[in-house]
């Protein structure tokens, strides 16, 4: 850590500051600049390097406390210089080839999640999603269909042959998803929910992390270690638009973030155009940029009837509309060298 | 419901979102203006409204649709005119006295929490926080004592007299955390952890409710809403700074979140300065500023030795600074009507 | 306009607000739902609408006021139904072509400016960019060559043949550039100085706009309003980045701005990624996403010595860089049926 | 600044770096700390120490440039550790008294300024405010009455003996708008307007500079020593709220700006709970909080019709309320050791 002395500090406080540090278990190199001092404080003390430089902003003449290293290690590109890749039956994610997930927001009934199920096959798609349990803004809201929501799903893997994706919101519901499941969902508003990452850090199924709304990156890979450090090696980070203070759209796409996933970790990293936009107008469009910018995924809302979906029908394309996606989108990958 | 019709549309397509409108068991006004027709849609499908109206937004034609009515209903100051108040041992939360909550940011040990505990009483504070479960949004930082954390807590209050407000973070602590606590805290990363709020809805004990870090007021009471729908009408909300782009403070703290939970429901309110800021030197300015304003209590963080914190060194104040404040805020109080 | 009615107010009251918006020019058409009254207030007074309901929302009983038109007119989409281009030269802004601003931040001395023009015109750019006069946030920070700028980059055009893009930061110097550019840049910063924008709507040269830090797109589009009213009719957007929580960019590049901007208006729009991402390492990567969602043209910095730039070197390219992307690119424009 | 090295970078590849860093004339002072080498560099360049900062991190190997001083010198508290007062008549902001500026949003005629003008002097209002000039996100609102406005100022000035402040929004302006005013206002669009700073930089009248929507407190404190560096050193500053992703309110007003202020600069500073809220029934709430909180100084919208104002209706309280809220302020100053 660097830390910062208050311009007024005088020697002899400086030389308190230096001293508490060499006390708490520091290196310590003092910079005397033209118009402040620093100090670099090297090594570390027993406990979290990040609460102990918290500690250090309280004490007196200290200015700023500048915390140099990353806080997460096992998911940093450091730790792990190569991609990591997840593999789900013989599809990956994570490598040359861009995988859609497609299909509805929500489980409704065996009929549209059947029909939705052999269209986003036909079309190419091959990883099937559809929520069973639905975290919901308002208690009035619909909030799946549950344990019969998984049923419906494992009987469209079974016709179909995708594997499943679908979200976890209870941590007490881990154990009955993953036995349907194949990869697990975190939702954005359970990014910092620990109880469930710690549990799915112990089982043996791919997880998705998608970035809580208003999650710095930072936060999200120390959201991704604590999966790690629990065991479960095989998580993927799905960006899905951040809050601002724009209201044309529900939220704000930031594909940036995959530059800056693939920068600083060895993740995969999936792109959610529909729940990012908020738009169904918007989904081809942001579709063909998440591709272009290496996505390693898209996740798609798909709905045979929007208009009658129970749940983000404005955000949900009509089947046709995704079988023209599909035909679009293998110009792009190819152009930035990959296949879809 | 309002929904506004492209300019474009045709007399009989407009006549098409009508029938379709109506089909949907809505009672239905076109009115024609200038440059858009809208139609305003009344009464309501079987299901909920949010889910019906944005249903409607994927209607062709349709450019917007706009949700008239607020998505909560026993949160509401319409359902409740009067003010509510929560009674906490012989403590008030809600009525004219302003309620002092102060403590450690968590419980670090028998000696630093009794320490807090007898100065904080002296001080004139009525409750006693400290966290014995602690959320950290880095997996290697100090997580709280637990069990003997709140085991502590009991014995502090057995000392003191002082009703103990904790945060409960896993929803398997929940019956744990309610055995020890006289009022549950749910942090605000757990603001629409639904299956906490469902949980807490069940037992008998107060709920303060922190605001998620970028929760709009609206969601906040929402969230409040999945609470009473549970049965617990218990439940005390908590500002506690919301998340923008400066970076001199930790948050922003939103003291006018105060007047619009007051204008919107009858729910007491907490401010909490010490999460709000991030600074222990805002602390007694902004400790103020939330009692002008009209706050029913402040939530402070209080460290004997802010600098070997374990957690929030940074925004605890020491013992003197907490008297210091103690002896400012009943003027305050006074010179809005209120007492300390 | 609707106009939402408090519930507690008695048909008496609901009357006087009618009669009001009666005396006011509106027609009026109250809608009686379950739980609310709105009214429907039909036609405008004579001064401007939007002000209008501002007015209304201080009337007694009224919960809220939602104003339905679109504040702009002459740059909407309904306005003029086909997509705007704006000439320059032999290049078309807003045609089939994409197509590429670049050249240094700031323009430091002919060597550096004319090295860059050449290579860039070489790797196939069009358009050359360069900054004459440079808003700075520090009044300590380079300011830009002026007037001696604005003669180097004439001299760049007259070699290279490339129409030159410069920023208009003073109004007093409106005049002086235009004397120079082929297109004036309005930064973003005074995207709301209302004395610039009258100004170049005054003018008869292109004008692009930058969208303000933190500007919805509806704002955008007024400000480009601005410059209508004024007779220009030759108004390119740029999507620069907004301003975020996230600290790891320094904007977060709304890409979703170029659909948006495509669904609202006829204005080409051309995208930034040097500002909109801080970060050389993400140019490539934005740029290949800004083609594939639809972008009319990017804007991009390129610097033979980043680490000497006098501004910005964090987020210009080398000219190696900039020649491989310009190799990378043409394959995006052919994906999404473009050329470049 | 401290310049943070890439984990894999060789020690001959940071000997490169250590170089360059000479070459550009800094003192050079690695430490090799247990997971990075980082590099201290003291003194600065001929030019700009920011812009130099910026250059380094376009140098290889180096993974984060970390700039320590503050980007401000003038304003800052360390150059003038005093608070600074500005006098105006003889009124003083800054001093022990708070000082409250009340008036109409906007001059609309001779009796609607002077029947304000009189209720708020006579309600103890000192300064006089209302705008000539107004800034309007759309080209079709009211835009003020110009010239005739200021003359209607100074009017109500000589019968009431209340110095005036109004906005300054056209730089061509200034010198106009200086003539009649007593204190010239910057709106919260021209924060960066570096052609106004610069001009009223030069004059000698107060000027009372508003945060920028998204403003964080350094740009806001550098934007005043533009004003500085031109010789005008009576700088007020107000904060009007900033922009978040809330929307039951126009702004977030941030009370702790006042605190930050405090901290960082000697400028007095005012608040405006009207811009800061857009709602008027927020306003004696949060002007206590101000108060309370230790703002120097209130602005504040008053109307005798606020239904009927021509602009920000919505934000304006009544003469009754006015008069109401004039009557319950001392008492909150006099808690936090001030008068009124």
């Amino acid at each position: 850590v660097i830390i910062v002395i208050r311009k007024e500090a005088s020697a002899e406080e400086i030389g308190t500051v230096e001293t508490t540090l060499k006390e708490l278990g520091y290196g310590v190199h003092p910079i005397t600049g033209v118009e402040r001092t620093v100090i670099a404080a090297v090594g570390a003390p027993g406990h979290d390097k990040e609460d102990a430089a918290e500690q250090l902003r309280a004490l007196p003449h200290v200015e700023d406390v500048i915390f140099i290293l990353k806080p997460y290690k096992f998911v940093a590109k450091e730790y792990h210089p190569e991609k990591s890749t997840v593999k789900v039956g013989n599809v990956t994610i994570g490598g040359d080839q861009v995988v859609i997930m497609a299909g509805p927001c929500t489980v409704e009934s065996r009929e549209q999640l059947l029909t939705t199920a052999r269209a986003v096959k036909a079309a190419g798609a091959t990883i099937l999603r559809g929520g069973a349990y639905k975290p919901s803004t308002s208690p009035y809201s619909f909030q799946g269909m549950g344990l019969d929501g998984l049923k419906l799903l494992a009987e469209a893997r079974e016709e179909t042959g995708l594997p499943i994706i679908t979200e976890v919101m209870h941590v007490r519901h881990i154990e009955q998803v993953a036995a349907y499941a194949d990869i697990l969902q975190i939702g954005t508003r359970n990014m910092q929910n620990y109880e469930i990452l710690e549990e799915v850090g112990k089982i043996n199924k791919p997880v998705m992390l998608k970035r809580g709304m208003t999650a710095k990156i930072e936060e999200w890979l120390q959201a991704a270690e604590y999966i790690f450090i629990g065991g479960n090696k095989e998580v993927i980070l799905c960006e899905r638009g951040v809050r601002t203070f724009e209201q044309y759209t529900r939220n704000t796409l930031d594909l940036s973030a995959v530059l800056a996933v693939r920068e600083l970790s060895h993740l995969p990293i999936v792109v959610d155009p529909s729940q990012g936009t908020g738009r169904a107008s918007m989904i081809a469009g942001m579709s063909k940029a998440a591709v272009a910018v290496g996505a390693d995924a898209l996740i798609i809302e798909v709905h045979p009837h929007p208009e009658r979906a129970l749940k983000d029908g404005a955000q949900s394309i009509t089947i046709p509309a995704f079988d023209r996606l599909m035909t679009e989108l293998p110009a792009v990958a190819q152009a930035v060298g990959r296949s879809l």
